[in-house]
């Protein structure tokens, strides 16, 4: 019913009248309506004998805003949206167990218990983007981190789009700007050993919010880079979008396009690097990115083959 | 308690005075444990002036019973026993929610929603083994097969020992005993790219059960196969044992002993096969499995890497 209402306030005066006929009820059952819009952050301006008009839409992740001209084939057909909640990984794992949509999204204003790679706390308040992915991508494990890689292009495309700025990759799994990062992806999968049954895409989006300030040397926000706060609800549409593309190309095995736009993103191609993974550290030049999205390192001693570490670009 | 008092019956009468003491409760306590004993189906003869002796032990998968002799380091330190629950693979993946300990069992008499690869049912009545282990590999998702086939070769090493039928193993997760499926391994992860948060192996073994009598085809029970019914808690045993030095050798890296055994007890190589998954089908000779535990098929084309499918050998 809120869906339907919003369709037909425009910015002209429509009469209570006309909308409460098309929505087939009564006029104070409109006005309620109304009411429950301005509540989640609608301007409606109501003028005895015009009627309603829309002034202003609100900045809000709720599936109304979402879905305006989300012109997407798979991703976020379905929408779950929530002012708080513990973390949206979690609970869109939980949605796998019913029936859910290929694409599902979870997003929310607040996560009290955002994680991060390696159980790593992720600071979720209020202006940034915490949102989560539910996919059935029908590929083998081995080929999940393509879809860090998808991740990571559309955040990339969507900041590009929005802000202007050119953000770069850094590998695994995080997007930075000015060396900064802005935007952290989790990705989680149940699986078979030949196949993924379900992803959990997570991403985490630094936008409007606050830095911790113990974050600040290292984090950043789309809005202290671009000098003003960032529309998130576009933002979100715009990696939506950019991420529906790829995952079609993932879910019909082109695999080519995403690596090539990462390596221009992450440019790490020919540096010298350093890679720490609990008590190993390796130092080399990055020679590829193979086709299952593993660092290709080479040093005097051998070429080594990498899915995970922490990394340091030396030169 | 329970426990306890199993330690303390022996072969040879034990007073209910002493048992009473050992243990620190009254004679009527001692008397109900006798009698909860006695419902588990274990047979114990009571004696005026005499007391209690243990005549005979039952054939039933609780920790009491597995864990008897039960030498291994990290497998099956904490078992979790049903009579009966929907799949054993489900509540270890319960579990995981919350603390768990490394090698944990879930065993049950019955499940009433047993499933295989691919969401295909898997009945389970009483009669079989039908139980799955939790383990902390910390290995990458690309190296989950192994974890596959660490489980067949511990089943094949279990049904040698106890029956002395050598089975083969039938690529990617069965065990076969004259061409005939006596087990089937279900192997599931949650993982992040680079790495396995936690890993369920299911493993549903057709021992003393009856079979439907549409699957009597294709599949056996090592009742069938011995001529007389097969000790369930010593082949439990026998299994938990050797996966538990399989699963020490996955955790330190080393995959070439699990890879061998694999090999002599799958005899695909050399062999011609044809694999079929979903509408591809291919045909050529098996040329090596890999470190990942993929096989490694060629044919007059090229060279193909294979993680999923049917197989069927053709000579």
């Amino acid at each position: 019913m809120r869906d339907k209402l919003l369709g037909l306030l425009k910015n002209d005066f429509i009469s209570g009248e006309s909308l409460a006929k098309s929505l087939g009820i009564s006029r104070t059952a409109v006005w309620k309506q109304v009411k429950s819009l301005e509540k989640l952050g609608y301007e409606i301006e109501s003028v005895k004998n015009k009627g309603y008009r829309l002034i202003s839409r609100p900045d809000t992740t709720i599936p109304e805003e979402i879905s305006v001209d989300l012109s997407t084939k798979i991703i976020g057909k379905e929408i779950h949206y929530f002012e708080k909640i513990p973390s949206t990984n979690q609970f869109a794992k939980e949605l796998t167990n019913k029936s859910v949509k290929d694409g599902t999204i979870v997003v929310s204003d607040v996560q009290t218990q955002g994680r991060g790679r390696k159980d790593r706390t992720w600071f979720s308040p209020k202006g940034g983007l915490w949102f989560s992915v539910v996919i059935y991508p029908n590929i083998q494990p081995r080929k999940s981190m393509m879809l860090t890689m998808a991740a990571s292009l559309a955040v990339v495309d969507g900041i590009k789009t929005i802000t202007g700025i050119v953000p770069r990759i850094k590998w695994p799994n995080d997007v930075l700007i000015k060396g900064k990062k802005v935007c952290g992806i989790l990705t989680e999968i149940d699986a078979e050993p030949d196949r993924i049954n379900f992803a959990i895409i997570g991403i985490g989006l630094n936008v409007n919010n606050i830095l911790k300030s113990d974050l600040e040397k290292h984090a950043t926000t789309l809005k202290i880079e671009s000098g003003s706060n960032v529309y998130r609800v576009k933002l979100l549409r715009s990696i939506l979008k950019s991420f529906d593309k790829s995952y079609e190309n993932i879910k019909e095995g082109r695999y080519d396009d995403i690596r090539k736009s990462w390596q221009s993103y992450s440019q790490l191609i020919g540096k010298s690097v350093r890679i720490c993974e609990g008590e190993i550290t390796l130092e080399g030049t990055i020679n590829d990115v193979d086709e299952d999205g593993a660092l290709i390192l080479k040093n005097d001693e051998r070429t080594y083959r990498i899915l995970s570490g922490d990394l340091e670009v030396l030169s």
